[in-house]
């Protein structure tokens, strides 16, 4: 169950090179959980707002310029604008080099994560594992969106072992447990 | 032989995203190794009882989304949470991207090793190495049993020196020594 | 808007190995950069004379042998300079192993950024994305120019999120954003 | 010449999942580099009473599972078990995942060492270099032989210089100088 | 212009694998700057003599096995020996497996960099670049050279920015700048 005490300081990083806005999903998904554990109607859409007023989930953004910004931005969160958690929110081209640059931002991240012994969730949306523009779209937003929520249960000091081993997916179905 | 004075405190960090639980085997490996060693017959399948009843094993679990948040929650198991090692249990899915997303994580996982001075058994098992579901199955199973013996040896001191050069294999058969 | 109060101090590492002198772009953008923001029409065009007349942005210039010089050439500036961001201008070859210099470039960026804190905004143009010499020199012009400026954004505190998930691209046309 | 004065403590990390012993060829150079160097005649093969018997060289020796925990074992005998150096002897697998695996292991033994500005001497030897299994055995035997010998002169303060440029080669013949 | 009252203390680390001996070309080049900017007409074609008289370039010289090893000698030379900059000089094997070792040494290079805030100059030669014994040879050459004279320039506080987007080449001819 959620820590009612601590508030939640969410760290989102995103990008201006990214093609669709992957931030509304994650403001969304917050309004969802703070709706579900806390049970507060309220309208939690802005950033500014949640911070005056309290809330328990309060959202930092930080938009850079492309993926490899986003390890130093995420760790700028987590060290200086007391983020407990980060999420990284990108879109990765369709060339080569694009592949590239997203292997340099991850191995990154790895580092950022563990200088700072804090969580970066990477949503990171390939271009090129989508069928066309709407697909996109929508691999990004259920990517975000069930990141968000990981984000926040890991966060909020709920354990994820119950659903460990259960072939969750994020930007596409599940795929389930396999038994013996 | 193992040092009875200290408790062992084995760090577990595994995935949702895993299709199989390969947290089970861990635990059924340290029963195993309790018996042998300690001649304790009483069931010690829950970490929480383990911990209040004061077994020379505890396991501290910690799942997580993915293989590529795997480095950091060891670190966070080495450095906060008192584990003198960590096994990282994950499933690398099929695709290429998957391949790559092994290849950053497992960099991480060598990165918090040498920031913790501890050891991180990395247990990955790729969809592409298995013929079928049954058999990925298997060699989860398998891979899982014999680093968890590995990862016990080491947490008790014990020396793997008379098995070194022997051709151990985790996940398949044993290949065996050459002689000259 | 700009602080107006502390004055930006602009690190940019550049090469001898590039065949194009970005470096005269950075010092264009920062010129118009000055104009727009400060309304400043006295010439900025040298950067000595910048740091003597106490203007916004004074530039830091540091120019190495080639890309693989230039993560430690921008954390000497981020650390012993006192720049408060830096550029990292630099153009690939064409052969492969220029190629996994960049990417060995890249990596160090990376790792600059996060032991700084700070970011490194990386401008390489590649000579195998241009079709031709007068359309490498217009990338290295296009991409350096939009960088200078988002670097400047970042460093005068300015948020880049009204420009979050625009599908914004430096070296070419912007691609725009993806709607539901 | 050699510092008589220090012991050297040789740090040696080998794996269970090689199919040769390869230490056995560390044991025999270090007795000859004693021979050699100290005229000593009585017998070094057992690290325990080289140590008891306060011989020139100590032997301290760490054996894991596999390749990919090789660098944190260097790392901790030379930061923990007062190793001057270290080296580390693997077998690296016939299939590409286990060419991957080598690649990570060698990244993190470049960080060991920078870690601990000591050297770790790498003695990989990879499945596919060898035409059979005597083969692979000859050159576990030849580089692991000449890499000691190179470990014990860097170890014991000697210059390497009167060998540089000579093509020297380990697990096959040198190839020689060439001059203008 | 060179810092007179201050010796420069220049790092060669180089290598017993090379088939060339790329340090002399070092020599020769320290020899060829004294000359030119302090007018000393004396030999300094040995390091030991330089020491003693007091020259403005003392070069401390480190020979290790290959090139994995130059990393942490590098690193050495520059913690440890009062380098202010060193030069890594290494030859690349012609199979594909030595490509892979001069990447790991590379991020090693670039890793040991920021962790000094100094700069090595990485001079590697790789066998596959040459048309044969004699060509590899010239390319060593031509190649040390060019780079020692970087390293001078940039040890002695000299800006490198005049040659800045020049095109310039190390063991080839330079390329040129192109305009618009």
């Amino acid at each position: 169950m959620a820590n009612k005490k601590k508030q939640i300081v969410l760290g989102i990083a995103d990008t201006t090179f990214s093609r669709v806005d992957m931030f509304k999903f994650v403001q969304d998904e917050v309004k969802n959980f703070e709706k579900k554990f806390f049970s507060i109607g309220m309208s939690v859409a802005n950033s500014n707002s949640m911070k005056k007023s309290g809330l328990p989930v309060r959202i930092v953004r930080y938009t850079v310029p492309g993926i490899k910004d986003l390890p130093v931005a995420c760790k700028i969160l987590l060290d200086k604008r007391k983020c407990g958690i980060a999420i990284a929110l990108g879109m990765v081209g369709g060339a080569e080099i694009d592949e590239r640059c997203a292997h340099e931002a991850n191995i990154g991240i790895q580092f950022a994560q563990l200088m700072s012994n804090k969580h970066i969730i990477g949503v990171f949306v390939h271009w090129n594992e989508a069928k066309n523009e709407a697909d996109f779209y929508s691999i990004c937003e259920n990517r975000t969106r069930k990141h968000t929520q990981n984000a926040l249960l890991l966060a909020s000091g709920q354990s994820l072992s119950k659903f460990a081993g259960m072939g969750k997916r994020q930007g596409r179905e599940d795929e389930g447990r396999i038994s013996k």
